[in-house]
């Protein structure tokens, strides 16, 4: 019987041993550690492992892989603890949603006969906790593998079984690029939502405010549900990379809000061209297309009929279209402005 | 048979003829009014509207309400063309999404006899136009009902039945309240949201970026994939109040990068607070604790423990809890630093 320790039974941990149990692995038992005794008990009663072992020690004696799926920063307490009860060859992986300082945590404090293999499953929830817990959370996810220095190759393996086994998509990327890349499309996400929802409860209007919220700002708000040590641990062991997409996303607004207050003769157009941008990027983004298709980037107005077509069936592009024909006399501007309209998005 | 007239077939006026149908309203005959004749074949196919009149005066003529269901610049043309030829005594209303010019225009092109009184139902979904149309889109949602200068009382009255009958819930407000309201909670996700698709879009990475979007991405950048003339007419509508807000945020963002690479010693401690905060008002937001509570308001550390555990079970809470109590040796700080942790959220 091998032994396989998940430590940390949260959202994370919990599908995890979900996941492992539905892929009926032969000749494995699953051993759970959990600081918090009730989320040991809730992981437990739910079947995520065979059994809880309140002693880390104990917990990771004998296995041949150690699965760490703690809030980030936690990861380097984990390590450290773990390090002198670890077996020889055993595997340590994690799920931690940032790679760069895990793995330097990793070589500092690990014995060169354990072999780390840094994970990262692109799956979440607003829920925390392992009554959020699903056995289908890493259905076809992107599982990011970032190989430790010095992992043996069949460390590499054993990780890629894993994911494989729980349903979804390895993703080979070094430590590096992985934060680059979720510092962009999840770490920014965070910190907008939570940025959002501060300014806007901290307005002496919050009270009626409020009371309009709805839907959109529920979607962009969501994030800021999430649990905030872990946003809090992305944050800290992602700095710069943070740093810089919120640094880009400030010049998108900044640029935004000044052409809003210098209202320009364009400004009709530069918005629609604003909007009709995003909406084909993440159009793409939904269908696929930004990555399937060698030739269409987002910079390929005359892709966008098809595409939209093909997602959104053909509400939104008729109604661009007829805008494009449509005679424009907006908000009291003069015809000659308006002309301009026909060099928009479908004519260039 | 009072004859009602909606004007423009897309989502919220076809699901607004749906609410109406529902609501089983005696004597009226619903007309239905769609520059895009395949929208108005759609919304009528669903039993939106009785009849679908292609001609804007025949449409109108002898309605005793007209509902104007267009983004907001196209209300503009649409109160200019139907004016010559509405009934006398008339009741003119509209769902866009901004008030105060929609107000100016309906001061300038309506004759005397007519009533002007502004809507703004708080409802909404990603999918545009009829198909998307839902008879319960507006059950239990605030409608904002913003009445004009010269509107008579019982015309107001008449709009409150109508938002009523749709199963919404009246909310009265003037137009410059309205339009600094939603362009915090309505407006300025729309800008952000657009922001985040379109610099994380115009990378060289996007490709790679792309594939590890996840959840995040999706629920932040969903407004982007809205209707983008509707979105257009919205920032163009309310300039000054969205670059209000976008200034707000640029200044959280700001304050947030800073703190990121400065990496002063509080700096843990910081983005928790910063987290913990953003999650205690959204919480109280889901709540409804924002407003229903006079004595609760997002600055309460206090009220966290009780409304967070109605709202998320114990998980999230007692990981607080816990967090406060441990031994804290992370990111390699001094222990001296850490004690500060004692001073946080819960013992404030």
């Amino acid at each position: 019987m091998a032994k396989i320790t998940i430590i940390g039974l949260g959202l994370i941990g919990t599908s995890l041993g979900l996941a492992l149990k539905k892929s009926n692995l032969p000749e494995v038992i699953l051993v759970g550690h959990e600081i918090e005794r009730e989320a040991a008990i809730h992981a437990s009663k739910r079947g995520a492992v065979d059994k809880v072992e309140p002693y880390l020690p104990a917990a990771v004696e004998d296995a041949a892989m150690v699965i760490i799926a703690t809030p980030v920063l936690a990861i380097r307490e984990v390590l450290q603890e773990i390090a002198p009860h670890l077996a020889e060859g055993a595997i340590v992986t994690d799920t931690g949603s940032t790679k760069r300082m895990v793995l330097q945590w990793a070589a500092e404090f690990l014995p060169p006969s354990v072999s780390f293999v840094g994970g990262h499953p692109m799956a979440g929830k607003t829920e925390s906790g392992p009554d959020a817990a699903e056995a289908d959370l890493f259905q076809g996810v992107p599982y990011c593998i970032v190989g430790g220095k010095d992992a043996r190759p069949e460390a590499v393996e054993a990780v890629v079984d894993l994911v494989r086994a729980i349903g979804a998509v390895p993703y080979f990327v070094d430590a590096a690029e992985h934060d680059t890349y979720v510092a962009a499309v999840s770490h920014l996400p965070i910190a907008i939502s939570a940025a959002l929802v501060t300014v806007t409860a901290r307005s002496p209007s919050w009270r009626e405010l409020s009371k309009l919220a709805a839907g959109g700002f529920r979607d962009v708000s969501r994030l800021a549900q999430g649990d905030p040590i872990m946003s809090r641990d992305i944050l800290l062991t992602n700095r710069e990379a943070v740093a810089h997409w919120v640094d880009e996303l400030i010049k998108e607004l900044y640029s935004l809000r000044n052409m809003l207050i210098d209202n320009p003769p364009d400004l009709e157009q530069r918005v629609q061209d604003l909007f009709y941008h995003a909406w084909q990027s993440r159009a793409d983004w939904v269908t696929g297309e930004a990555y399937k298709e060698q030739d269409s980037t987002p910079e390929t107005p005359q892709a966008g009929p098809t595409i939209s077509r093909l997602l959104m069936g053909e509400w939104v592009t008729r109604k661009f279209e007829q805008e494009q024909q449509r005679d424009p006399r907006r908000l009291g501007q003069q015809p000659s402005k308006l002309k301009q309209k026909g060099k928009g998005w479908f004519r260039r």
